[in-house]
C-alpha cells in the first residue's frame, strides 16, 4: 500500500463524525438480506399452487407424503441451474445451509464414499477456509471441532498454490468454496483454478469440496462471471466423488421460503439418500411445485434475476460512488467492484477494521462484526469489513457508506 | 391363546383365496398416509398467505430470512397443542421425524445437557424400543449404531417393570415413546406409566425420552384417550431435562407440507438452538403463517380433527367388522380396537405373520412387511401385522381386510 494521505484534518473529520452522531442514525449494513421490493418481485409465487390445483406433472399429489429426491420437474430445474443431470440432483427444504450442515454431519458420523472411517473417528480433521469468506460456513466446520486453516483469496478464487500444498496433508478433509461472486469479495473462481481444484492430489482419499453456488445467477449487469462445471471437471480429472454442489432460491424467490438443492455424482447422491432417508420422508413438495410453476425453466429464472439486478445495481453503485468520493486517491483503503453477489468487501489499513466498525456503530451504522469473514472470527490483519447493501434503501446506503468512509479516515487520523 | 377352531375347511379357504387371486386386486394397506379427501379438508390453507398479505402479527415479513425459533404465533399454537409454554417450543420444517433425527444426531456428536460426553463417544449405547412400534423410530437409533432393546407393550404403554429395570443400565440412553394412539397398537400411555417414566431412576445421567406425540388430537370418536403432560411430570419428578416432545400437522393439514414442532425445558431448548443455529437461519415462516391463520387456535385444530374422524372412523369400523366376521370366535387372531391414530394391529398365531403377508401379497393386497414393527425388522414371534386403513377407499378396505383374514385362516389350515 502506498503511504496514505488525507485531504481532511483530524479536526474536520471529528466534526463530521460528530455531525453524523447528532443525526441519531439507525442504519444496518450487516446482512445479505434481500430488500422487500426484491421479495415482491416473486409476486404470484404464493398463488400458483391452490387448494384445487396441487398436482405435479406426473399426477403426484404434492400435499401428501413421499418424494425423498424431490419432484422430477424440480430436479430438472435445478439440473439446468447447476449444469448437471436431473439424477444428480436432490431437492431440500428452505435452506441450503442445512443441506451443507447435514452433509458434513453425515460425513462426520458415518463417513463418505471412499473414506476409511467417519471423520469424527479421525485423530484430527483440518478444513481449508478461503478467507475473507462466509462466516456461517466457517462456523459449521468449527462446530464439528475441525481445525480451520485460512487460505488467502486471490481475486479469482483461493490461492491454489497454498491449497495444493495443504491438501496433501491427509488430515485435510475438504475446503469451502463459493465459486461465483463470493461472499464477501465478489470474486469468482477462474477456469484454471477450477481445473486445479479438480485435478490436485489430495492426501485424504475422501477429500471433499463443498461448492456453495449461492450466487450462480446473481449478476449485477450484463458483464458476467462464468465458472466451469466443477462436477464435470472432477469427473474428467479422475476424482468423481470430490465435490458436493449446493444452491437455493433464497436470493431468487423468497429468502426464508425458497427451495434448496444439491448436486453430486451418483455415489455421493446414493450415499446422501441412504442417510436422508432415515431423517425424513421427504421435503415440502408443495413449495417445489410453486417454484417450478412460477419460474418454469432457467430462462424464467434468468429473466427474474434481471429484475433483481435493476434493484441491486444502483445500491452497489451508491456504495462504490461514495467510497470513491470519500476514499479515492487517499491510499487509505481498497474495495471490490463485484459483477454480482451481495457484498462489497472493504479493506482498511491493517489494525483499523475493528475500530472502524466500533466508530460506525457509535454513529448509528451497524456493520458486520470485524473479523467475521475469517475463521474463528479473527482477521489476522484486522482490516476486512463486509458491506451488505441489499436491504437498506438507496439513501440509507449512501449515508451509511459515507459514515463508514469517514470512520476509516478518522480512525487513521486519530492514530497517525 | 385358546385352541383355534376354523369354521371353513382348508379346501373352502383355498377356493376363496383362489377367487381373490382371480380378481387381480391391487390394494395397499401399508402406510399411514392420509387419503386425498383428508388433505382436501384443509381447503384454503394454500390461499391464506398471498403475495400481498404475508406479514406475521408483529409485522415480520415471513418471506425473508430469520426466525430460528419460529413465529411467536406458531409457537403459541404448538404450546397449546403440547400443553407447554411458548418459550418451551421450537418450530421446525415439514417433518417431525427430521426434528427427532437431528436431536439424536446432536446428542450423538455433541452430547446433551447433563451428559458426560457425546453419545457417539460412549463405548456402547443401548436404546429402549417398545414394540410393536414405529419402524422409522427404530431405524434412526439402529442407524446410529445403538443396540435396540425390545420392551413389550401392555395396552397402556410399555411394560414399565421392564423399562425401570433396563433404565438402570448406564449404557441405556433413552426410549422411544408414542404416548397416544401408538403406531401400530393404538394404545396410550396411562397416567401411572407417565409418572413412572418421569420418576424412574436412570443409570445414565443424560437419559432421554423421545416423546413422539404424533397422534395427540387424532381421535376417532367422542371417546378419547388423555395422557398427562410429560414435561410437567419430569419437572416435578426432579428430572427436568429428561424429555423431548415432538409433533406435527402432517396428519392434520398436509402430510408433506405441514408444520413440525418440538417442546422441551429451557436447558434442552437452549441446547437445541445452539446447534440448530449452526444448521439453518430458520425454518419456512410462510408456511407457519399459513397454518396459524388457517387453524387460528387449538379449538380450530380440534374442530378440524372432527372432520378427519368422520372420514377415518368408517374405515376403522370396516376393518374391525370384517375381522370380526371372518375371525371372530376362531381364537386364531387378536386385534386392537383403537380410539384414535392410524392403525389396527393384528396378531396371528405365532409363526404365521410372514406367511400371511406373503399370501396376501400374492392375492394383490400389499401389507406392511411382517416384522417391521419390531427392532431390526424382526418380530421374535412372527405374529404382528400392521393394518393401515387411512388411504384406501371403504370398499378397498373391506376387500383387503377380507383377503387378509382369509390368508390368516388359510395359513393356519395349511399347517394344522
Amino acid at each position: 500500500m502506498t503511504t496514505p494521505n488525507l485531504r481532511e484534518t483530524q479536526t474536520d473529520l471529528a466534526e463530521r463524525y460528530e455531525a453524523f452522531q447528532a443525526m441519531k442514525l439507525k442504519l444496518d449494513m450487516t446482512r445479505g438480506k434481500p430488500a422487500n421490493e426484491q421479495l415482491d418481485l416473486a409476486k404470484g409465487l404464493l398463488e400458483c399452487v391452490t387448494s384445487d390445483d396441487f398436482k405435479a406433472l406426473d399426477g403426484t399429489d404434492t400435499r401428501n407424503y413421499g418424494g425423498l429426491e424431490g419432484l422430477p420437474e424440480a430436479r430438472a430445474l435445478f439440473a439446468a441451474y447447476f449444469g448437471v443431470k436431473p439424477a444428480e440432483v436432490l431437492i431440500g427444504g428452505n435452506s441450503s445451509l442445512q443441506l451443507m450442515f447435514d452433509t458434513l454431519l453425515r460425513a462426520h458420523v458415518f463417513g463418505v464414499p471412499g473414506g476409511e472411517r467417519p471423520w469424527g473417528r479421525e485423530e484430527k480433521v483440518r478444513w481449508l477456509c478461503p478467507a475473507p469468506g462466509y462466516d456461517r460456513h466457517f462456523a459449521i466446520t468449527a462446530h464439528l471441532g475441525y481445525e480451520l486453516v485460512t487460505v488467502p483469496m486471490t481475486g479469482h478464487g483461493p490461492d491454489m498454490d497454498v491449497v495444493e500444498r495443504l491438501a496433501l496433508d491427509p488430515s485435510v478433509k475438504g475446503i469451502w468454496i463459493v465459486p461465483k461472486y463470493a461472499n464477501p469479495t465478489g470474486e469468482s473462481v477462474s477456469a484454471e483454478n477450477v481445473a486445479r481444484l479438480a485435478h490436485m492430489k489430495a492426501g485424504a482419499p475422501d477429500f471433499r469440496i463443498i461448492w456453495d453456488d449461492a450466487y450462480a445467477v446473481h449478476h449485477l449487469g450484463p458483464e458476467r462471471d462464468e465458472v466451469p462445471n466443477i462436477l464435470d471437471a472432477c469427473q474428467s480429472a479422475g476424482h468423481p466423488n470430490r465435490v458436493f454442489i449446493f444452491g437455493s432460491t433464497s436470493k431468487i424467490s423468497h429468502a426464508g421460503a425458497g427451495l434448496s438443492a444439491m448436486a453430486a455424482n451418483e455415489a455421493n447422491i446414493t450415499w446422501t439418500k441412504l442417510h436422508a432417508g432415515k431423517q425424513t420422508i421427504g421435503p415440502d413438495k408443495v413449495n417445489q411445485l410453486r417454484h417450478v410453476r412460477y419460474f418454469k425453466d432457467m430462462h424464467g429464472i434468468e429473466r427474474h434475476m434481471d429484475k433483481h439486478a435493476t434493484i441491486m445495481k444502483p445500491k452497489f453503485d451508491a456504495v462504490l460512488r461514495v467510497l470513491e468520493e470519500e476514499l479515492g486517491g487517499t491510499h487509505l483503503a481498497t474495495w471490490t467492484t463485484p459483477r454480482g453477489g451481495y457484498f462489497v468487501s472493504l479493506d482498511t489499513p491493517p489494525g483499523h477494521a475493528k475500530n472502524v466498525v466500533r466508530l460506525a456503530a457509535e454513529a448509528g451504522v451497524k456493520l458486520t462484526e470485524a473479523g467475521a469473514t475469517f475463521p474463528y472470527g479473527k482477521d489476522p490483519d484486522d482490516r476486512n469489513i463486509r458491506l451488505a447493501p441489499s436491504f437498506p434503501t438507496l439513501l440509507e446506503i449512501e449515508l451509511a457508506t459515507r459514515v463508514v468512509a469517514t470512520c476509516v479516515k478518522l480512525s487513521w487520523a486519530q492514530r497517525a
